[in-house]
């Protein structure tokens, strides 16, 4: 119980990172001496010092025969900074509480190892599950290369993202909004594809006090953005990648003036731009991280591709009808209901009048369901 | 709170009617003095003795001085039965606490005048809201005519009620599937449209221990339901009702000699029956609540008619994908977000994995919102 206590606070510190790491993990770190906290700390910034580091920093007194309490498996090797078990030995501290281990497998463990081996006392598996959904993100991308995709959709009680017309301001309210700005500040990317800037012409920033823009990343495998899109005229201001198939430099040329980046990629079977290889190239330059805001056919081809570890479905308690209203994922679909993707560890958060429903996409390549 | 407490155990007892009593409300009653109970009776079945009578009936001792819970306004006029305010006055009762009102609005309040008069204790208005959500379809029927309908779907969590390839079998687990088994045995008659029957060939009964089997009810302009589907087979042992726009006494004579009953109706707007006549003939002959089973056509076709008083939608926690599957509620559809039919009174009750979402939907003909 009281290890738990401990633990939630360390969670809730990795929690002041959101949007400043990644692609690194989110990692608070407390130390407690005789039920007191010593000192608190937390992972700040990408390149900055480790949660350790900054909780034995701010120490108000030695540390001596305290614990240590941090939601991930403190590191043992030198990467930008110095290993955090080097710090945690010439503390004094006696006793540490871990939360997940190191996601890589040829690491994983070794920190907790070498603690033990130098005699101090080391508890794992604290809050296991709530110290990897924090961090789920982060262990995709590790293990994969690839980012972690997030599909997320604003939907009718029956399944419409939009009425017969098209019109989709606003099916969900106020507080259902602002949680969507908030985890585009999360997450290091947002993605859409061209429908959606033609039906919406949306800006896709975070409109909230203190968020961090992510990359906006539209999906547009015949290069028909409109040049005078809202995205594309703020793409000097707010980082923006168009992803294509069309490699001529002419017509590459007026978004690249714009301020756009452009990245040319081969063809899918399905003649547009081969989403494995998207999502490759965008790991490859460190995006840990994707929210995928529409529309039915770019949600459809990634479910299709295997491509999406997480779903998060707002539902607002109304209904518009009609047989043209679109539904929120299209694509090809499974054949049969035995071959559903089915959700792990969802969870319910009623915002105003509506619901988020979350969880994980089962049978991904990971196999974690 | 002690009033609360009563009528809770009255409106426990009213629920022991459902699916006995249509198109009578359901009623409970339970004669308390000094916190013990005297008697308890309901509404056990249409055309029998009324809860009120029942609980006196029952009363181990005389209910002298005994305060009297019931969820529905006393009847004072003679019907089927004498009125039990009659009965009250003669059992030397001094307190009677009331859920809700007569619905009927040239009666509503005269039980209680009545009691008033005579020198009697009356209370209303005790855990109005759940007497009032227990008998919603007596009291949408007395007021209207016509049927209470509540349309119902299963449906996955990016909105499709079937595969790609229309296989439907099953989105839900087994808890969700015994409820609508229930609900089956608690209204008067489940409706389908032709193309559920095509496609699903469903039986529609109720399958649970001392179920009741609802009037089954197609929906079939053309009159092209298989004369051996399951329905049609099994009519001569569960009642079955075509409605259509054909009245031709030679293509209805097949369906009539397997037992079905036909009910011929004028084509509406979209050239299909016309749902208005439909539940208004439904209504006349004493069907006061209709739960609606698909497909997606008829929804749309209800819903755009305002004829849906309550949503029941059953929410997997799964996807299909697929930009061909099909979604609940087709039909013409609003044009805006802002005329979307929205719900009231959202209640949300986990079945297994699933959920079960439901509301009352508001801009109804009775502006119950």
């Amino acid at each position: 119980m009281e290890d738990e206590k401990w633990m939630r606070r360390a969670l809730h510190l990795a929690e002041r990172g959101i949007g400043q790491v990644n692609p690194n993990p989110l990692v608070g770190a407390v130390i407690v001496r005789d039920g007191r906290t010593l000192g608190e700390g937390w992972h700040e910034r990408y390149g900055g010092p480790h949660a350790e580091r900054n909780a034995l920093r701010h120490c108000a007194g030695s540390p001596e025969g305290a614990t240590l309490y941090v939601n991930l498996e403190p590191c043992c090797h030198t990467g930008r900074n110095p290993p955090c078990t080097d710090a945690i030995l010439e503390s004094g501290i006696r006793r540490v509480v871990v939360g997940s281990l190191d996601p890589n497998p040829l690491v994983a463990g070794r920190g907790i190892s070498l603690l033990r081996e130098r005699g101090l006392e080391v508890v794992t598996g604290i809050l296991k599950e709530e110290c990897g959904a924090i961090n789920a993100p982060f262990f995709h991308y590790i293990r994969t290369g690839t980012p972690y995709v997030i599909l997320k959709y604003a939907m009718t009680l029956d399944g419409k993202i939009a009425s017969r017309t098209g019109a989709s301001r606003w099916i969900t309210g106020e507080a259902a909004r602002e949680r969507v700005h908030r985890d585009r500040g999360r997450y290091a990317a947002v993605m859409v594809g061209l429908g959606t800037v033609l039906a919406d012409d949306p800006l896709l920033t975070c409109r909230i006090e203190g968020g961090r823009n992510p990359l906006r990343i539209i999906c547009d495998s015949s290069l028909s953005t409109p040049p005078d899109s809202r995205i594309v005229r703020t793409a000097r201001e707010v980082p923006t990648l168009i992803a294509t198939c069309v490699g001529e430099p002419a017509r590459l040329s007026p978004y690249r003036k714009a301020g756009c980046e452009t990245l040319t990629l081969p063809r899918g079977t399905d003649e547009r731009l081969s989403l494995p290889d998207l999502t490759a190239a965008l790991g490859k330059r460190g995006i840990d991280s994707i929210l995928l805001e529409g529309g039915a056919a770019l949600h459809g081809a990634m479910l299709d591709a295997h491509l999406v570890q997480r779903i998060q479905c707002y539902l607002a308690p109304k209904l518009f009808g009609g047989a043209a209203a679109p539904s929120p994922v299209g694509g090809q679909g499974v054949e049969s209901p035995a071959e559903a993707f089915r959700l792990l560890r969802r969870t319910i958060t009623p915002l105003g009048e509506d619901l988020l429903i979350e969880g994980e996409v089962c049978g991904n390549v990971y196999g974690n369901c």
